[in-house]
């Protein structure tokens, strides 16, 4: 059987996807609800995914991501977009969803609600939004280990200018910012400079420290 | 086969561990893995690891945290600690080990190296602790999915007090800030008022916009 780790040892940062290859529905849908499922901070999910093939649009998105061919040549641009702001209303909006889909309301759940209710109101927009693009990278990470379940090459990419991207994708009306994008598809057969190259991480010793 | 979205159904946030249960030490060993091999902007991997199974330890974490039982119930405590800074030197570690492992000094790296040098100077520290925050989460989403694979419970958690946790573990003298805490192990049979409730996710259409 195929492990999670032979599958993050076989994924890499894609630096040349072939496109004229697309990746099947059913693939792609997996690795949608393997975001949709990943768990956040007090089940917020405070992020929304935007799954972009529009041409024009990547092409601007090209242009605000030191043209990086990755953005256009992939199958599909995945673009992880934060709450910009943790409001009454958001949390509100989840904490009833929770208890229409479990069908009761329970006192400990509502305790819980007014005390984040205080602890968002008192934190303020700036921190509640770099909270919300923390739990973005928690999706993140459950895409890039899914697309590599599927076979599917993908490339996470900060390199952007987010104000940009937001503008071209209309999030701040939608009162979103963009934290993170990820091109998903298939990789060049030739010309990926990273391809062929070790993966480099840290030595277990220089990374854990075991407190026993 | 069991899918990656089978798994992620599975897990839930383990309210009640059984404090008599341990985690095999390759089951860990495995998830510890896929934390480490778990990809980071620039390759930077700008957080460690902390095991924590001192006893005395986890009831000081656990007095920090809110009185949370999974502290010092679960089989192990992995504390997720992020750089304080990406400073010079540490940047030119992590580009100095890929230039080691890959045995050879490649120009457009060494550009890159210089241009992220750049960025980090002038980005100053608290953004720079932020970036590497968001990292340390990509590593949370892999080590909620091994754990998962490996049919180990595992509780992210958020609520303790992060200056009081850097203290208890020395993370300042290290350079390092605490950013979140993942107990793991194993559910207690009873008394766990989560176990049996409905995984709450928004739906679809209200996650996931499509641009054709």
């Amino acid at each position: 059987m195929t492990t999670l780790n032979d599958r993050l040892a076989w994924r890499y940062a894609t630096k040349k996807f072939d496109p004229t290859k697309t990746v099947p529905a059913d693939k792609l849908e997996r690795i949608i609800e393997a975001i949709r499922l990943a768990p956040t901070s007090s089940g917020l999910q405070p992020f929304e995914l935007f799954v972009v093939t529009n041409p024009e649009v990547r092409e601007k998105i090209r242009t605000v991501a030191w043209n990086q061919a990755q953005v256009t040549d992939s199958s599909h641009l995945l673009v992880f977009a934060a709450w910009d702001d943790i409001t009454e209303e958001r949390v509100n909006m989840m904490f009833d969803l929770t208890n229409d889909v479990r069908g009761f309301v329970n006192e400990g759940w509502e305790n819980y609600r007014k005390m984040l209710l205080g602890i968002v109101a008192e934190r303020g927009t700036e921190a509640n939004y770099q909270a919300a693009a923390r739990q973005a990278y928690i999706g993140l990470g459950a895409a890039l280990i899914a697309a590599a379940f599927e076979e599917v090459d993908a490339t996470p990419m900060e390199g952007f200018d987010p104000a940009a991207v937001d503008e071209i994708l209309g999030l701040k009306e939608k009162h979103l910012r963009s934290v993170i994008i990820l091109p998903v598809g298939y990789r060049a057969e030739e010309g990926d400079w990273l391809v062929n190259l070790k993966k480099v991480r840290r030595s277990r010793e220089n990374f854990v420290t075991e407190i026993k």
